[in-house]
C-alpha cells in the first residue's frame, strides 16, 4: 500500500517530498489510513478537523479521538466547532452542503495562515466511482465524468488509487484505529443506494466493474480535456470578447458542428441556463431583435450577431442599431435620429453624415469611456482621445458625463453624437449610401 | 405517439416523406407499433424478418405472424431463415453476434436489391439507455456513450423518441397484436438485470432518471462530436501519413494534451490495442531503437519519431535509419554500409558521399517504387524519374527489382543505393558533416 500512495502521489504530481501538508481528517478509517500513511513515509503533516456538532456526543468524541492522534502523532492539530444547522437555516441549503463549504473555506483558511502548501483529504476510488454514477443518475454533460480529480488547486487526493476494501484490510492489518461514522450507514439514503445495491448489480454483470469504471473514468478526463480544447477553439472563432459586450457570429455559429453544446458553452459564461439557450438556439434562424435575458446579461438577437452585454448597463447606456431605414432612440430626454440614405439626396446642416458602406453594421450605442478615441473630421487623419476632444470644446462636465458614442463592430468609433463624425467615415464624392445622426 | 413519431423523423431528417422504407420486423411488440405507425402515415415500406430458427416451433410461429401482418397491410413481405448456429459455430462467435451479423447484412441485401432508401429498426429509448449502462458496466471511452444513434448510413431508428412503457400502451390501447419473444424473458441475463433491477434503482434516485439520462446522452453525443474534431486537429498536426509509411512526432505528441489518448487514437488505426499501446506510451521519454508489433503494423520508435510500416513490407524491405557513426544493414546477400564522417576524411571511391546537414534524419531505407524521382548528381538539378534513370542506365530487369533507395524524412529521395546519389544533397566545399553509402 505505502509503494502504490507514494507512486500515485508521484506520478500525478501531487506535491514534492518533504513539502508541508494540511490533512483533512474526520476520524473514520479512510482519513486515518490517509495519516498513517503520511507518518510512515515520514510526510511532514498536520491534522484539521472539522467538528459539525450534527451527531451530539459522538461528533465531541470524535473531536477527542482526533487530538489523541495528534498528539501520539506528534503533530500540530486544528479543530474547529460550527453550528452547522444554523449556517444550512440562514443560508437555505442542504446541511450537507452547508457542512461541505464550512469544511473547504475553514480547511483553506488554515491552510494559508499556517503555511501548509496543500490540503490533503482522504477520498478514494470508490467514492469517486459514486460521484460519477450519482452524475449520470441525476443528469450530467461530459464535465460530471471526469470524478473525484487527484489535484485540483490547492486539494490534493493522495488515496484515489485505491478503495474503500483496500482501505479498510490495510487498516485492519496495522491495527490502525478508527471511527465507525454513524451518519454513513443510517443517512445519506442516495450514495447507501449507490454503494450497497447499484454497484454490487454492476459487479455481478461485470466481476471487475470497479477497475473497469475507473479506467473508462481516466478517459473520460482526456475526452473532457480534448473537448474543452475544441471549445476554446470554436470560442476564439465565433465569439469576439470585449470589455462591455461580447458579439457571436452567428452564421459561422450555424456551420459548426454541435451547434447547441457550443452556444450553451458560450452563453453559460454570461449567466444563461439550459431552458434559456434551447430558446436562443431555437431562434438563431429567425427573425431579428429578439430579446433575452440572464440575471446579469441581456442578448440582442440581430440577423447575423448575437450581442451580449452586462444588463446594469444595458438598460440605460447600451444599444444595438441594426441596419434600417430609419430608427429613433430615446435617451433621457433626448432622442438620436439615425437614417439610411441614398447618396442622391443630401441632408440639412446640424447632422452628423457618414459613408454608410465603411461601416460595420450592427452599431454600438453606448456612453464614451476613457481611453475611447477617434479621427475627428477636419483633422486631417489626426488620431484624437475624446478626452481631449472635449476639453478643446469646452464641453462641460455635466454634458460630458452624458456623451454618447456610436461605433461600428469593428470597434472603431463612427461618431461622438451631436458633435463630430470621424473621418475614417467621412463622405466622399463618390459615396453611395450614407446615414445621418441627429440628437 | 402518431405526431411525436412524425416529429421525430422530421428533426432528426432520418428519411423524406415518400421514400420507400425497409422495416425489420421480429414480431414483437415494438416492431408491430414501428410498421403500424408507419401504415398510419401511409409512409411506403416493406417488412422484412429474419427466421434465426434458434427456438425451433416458436420461431416459426413468429415467420408465420409477420407474413400474416404483411398480408393484412398488403404489403411486400421479405424472409429468410437462417442457420443460426452453425454459423456461431464456424465463425467462432456468439450466437447473439451470429444473428446480429446476419440480419444486418441480409436487410442490407433485400434494401440493395429492391431499391429500398433505408432500413427502419424499431429501437427505441430504453434499448439506448440500456447500452449506454452495458457499456459504462463494461468499460468504455467516449465513444460508448452516444446510445443508439437514430441514424446510421442506411439504418434508422424512428422509435427513438420514445420507451417500452409507451410503446407497450400505444399497442394495447389501438389492439395491435404482437408475439411475446420468450428469449426476451429468459435469455440475455446481462441486459435483463440492467432492465429489471438497475434501472428501477436508479428511478428510486431520480424518478426522471430516463429522460434526464436521455438528455446526458444527447450531450454525449455532441461531446464526441467536438472531441473527434481535437482528435482530427492532432492527427493533422503531429503525424505524417504517407502511402507506405506514417510517422508520429514525438516531442510535438510530449507537448500536447491528453497525450496517452491522442496516441491511442493514432495507433489504434494501425491494429495497435490498448495495452501495446500504453507500452509505447511508456517508451516515449525513454532510448531510441524499440520496436513494437501489432496484426499488421510494426512501430520503430526513434528519438524524435515513432516510425510506422506495414509489417508485410518492413519485414523484408523497409528500414528506419537513425543518425548514428556507422551502421550495416544486411539485406539479403548484400549488405549496405552507412558512415557519418566528418568533412576533414575523405572518402574512397565507389561510394555515396552525401551532405549530412541537408538530411532530415531519420532516413528510410525502401525498394524503388514507380513514380519515385531523384535529381542525379552531375545533370544539373534535373528531375528524373526512377524508372527513366534505370532505362538510361540499361539496367537489368531482375537487379531493377531489387534497387533500394534511401529517402529522408523530408520525403526526398538522398540516393539510389549503389548507383548514385541526388545533387540536392552533393557535398560542396563549405560541407562539414557527410555520409558515406556504400553497397
Amino acid at each position: 500500500m505505502i509503494n502504490q500512495f507514494k507512486n500515485f502521489i508521484q506520478s500525478n504530481q501531487l506535491f514534492s517530498e518533504g513539502i508541508p501538508v494540511l490533512a483533512g481528517v474526520s476520524g473514520g478509517v479512510d482519513s486515518m489510513v490517509l495519516v498513517n500513511l503520511f507518518s510512515l513515509m515520514n510526510q511532514p503533516f498536520a491534522i484539521a478537523h472539522c467538528n459539525f456538532q450534527l451527531r451530539g456526543d459522538e461528533s465531541n468524541a470524535d473531536e477527542k479521538f482526533v487530538k489523541e492522534l495528534a498528539s501520539t502523532l506528534k503533530v500540530e492539530c486544528f479543530t474547529e466547532q460550527f453550528d452547522t444547522k444554523e449556517v444550512a437555516r440562514t443560508e437555505k441549503i442542504s446541511i450537507q452542503m452547508a457542512a461541505r463549504n464550512l469544511r473547504y473555506d475553514w480547511l483553506e483558511k488554515i491552510r494559508k495562515q499556517n503555511g501548509f502548501h496543500f490540503i490533503a483529504t482522504a477520498h478514494h476510488r470508490d467514492d469517486s466511482i459514486e460521484t460519477v454514477l450519482m452524475n449520470l443518475i441525476k443528469g450530467t454533460g461530459i464535465r460530471g465524468l471526469h470524478g473525484i480529480l487527484p489535484k485540483q488547486g490547492k486539494i490534493i487526493r493522495p488515496l484515489l488509487f485505491t478503495g474503500k476494501n483496500e482501505i479498510r484490510k490495510f487498516a485492519l492489518e496495522n491495527k490502525i484505529a478508527f471511527r465507525e461514522d454513524s451518519s454513513n450507514i443510517k443517512t445519506v439514503y442516495e450514495r447507501n443506494l449507490i454503494r450497497h445495491k447499484v454497484i454490487p448489480l454492476m459487479e455481478e454483470i461485470n466481476p471487475s466493474f470497479k477497475s473497469s469504471f475507473e479506467n473508462s473514468i481516466r478517459h473520460f478526463v482526456d475526452a473532457e480535456a480534448l473537448y474543452e480544447l475544441s471549445i476554446a477553439n470554436f470560442r476564439k472563432k465565433l465569439m469576439k470578447q470585449k470589455k462591455s459586450y461580447a458579439l457571436i457570429d452567428i452564421p459561422a455559429l450555424l456551420n459548426s458542428i454541435a451547434i447547441e453544446t457550443i452556444l450553451f458553452e458560450l452563453l453559460q459564461l454570461f449567466g444563461f441556463e439550459e431552458k434559456s439557450i434551447e430558446q436562443i438556439f431555437n431562434s438563431l434562424k429567425s427573425e431579428s431583435g429578439k430579446e433575452f435575458l440572464s440575471s446579469t446579461h441581456r442578448i440582442i438577437k440581430d440577423r447575423k450577431k448575437l450581442f451580449i452585454v452586462e444588463k446594469e448597463l444595458s438598460d440605460s447606456e447600451v444599444f444595438l442599431i441594426e441596419k434600417k431605414k430609419s430608427q429613433t432612440i430615446p435617451i433621457g430626454e433626448n432622442k438620436i435620429e439615425i437614417r439610411l440614405k441614398e447618396a442622391s439626396s443630401r441632408t440639412k446642416h446640424g447632422q452628423i453624415e457618414l459613408d454608410a458602406d465603411k461601416i460595420s453594421f450592427p452599431l454600438i450605442l453606448r456612453k464614451w469611456k476613457s481611453g475611447d478615441y477617434f479621427y475627428p473630421t477636419g483633422m486631417k487623419m489626426k488620431k484624437k482621445k475624446l478626452s481631449n476632444f472635449f476639453v478643446d470644446l469646452k464641453i462641460p462636465l455635466h454634458e460630458k458625463e452624458n456623451q454618447f458614442v456610436l461605433q461600428d463592430t469593428a470597434d472603431k468609433i463612427i461618431c461622438v453624437v451631436g458633435l463630430r463624425g470621424d473621418e475614417r467615415f467621412a463622405l466622399k464624392s463618390f459615396t453611395k449610401n450614407f446615414i445621418t445622426i441627429k440628437i
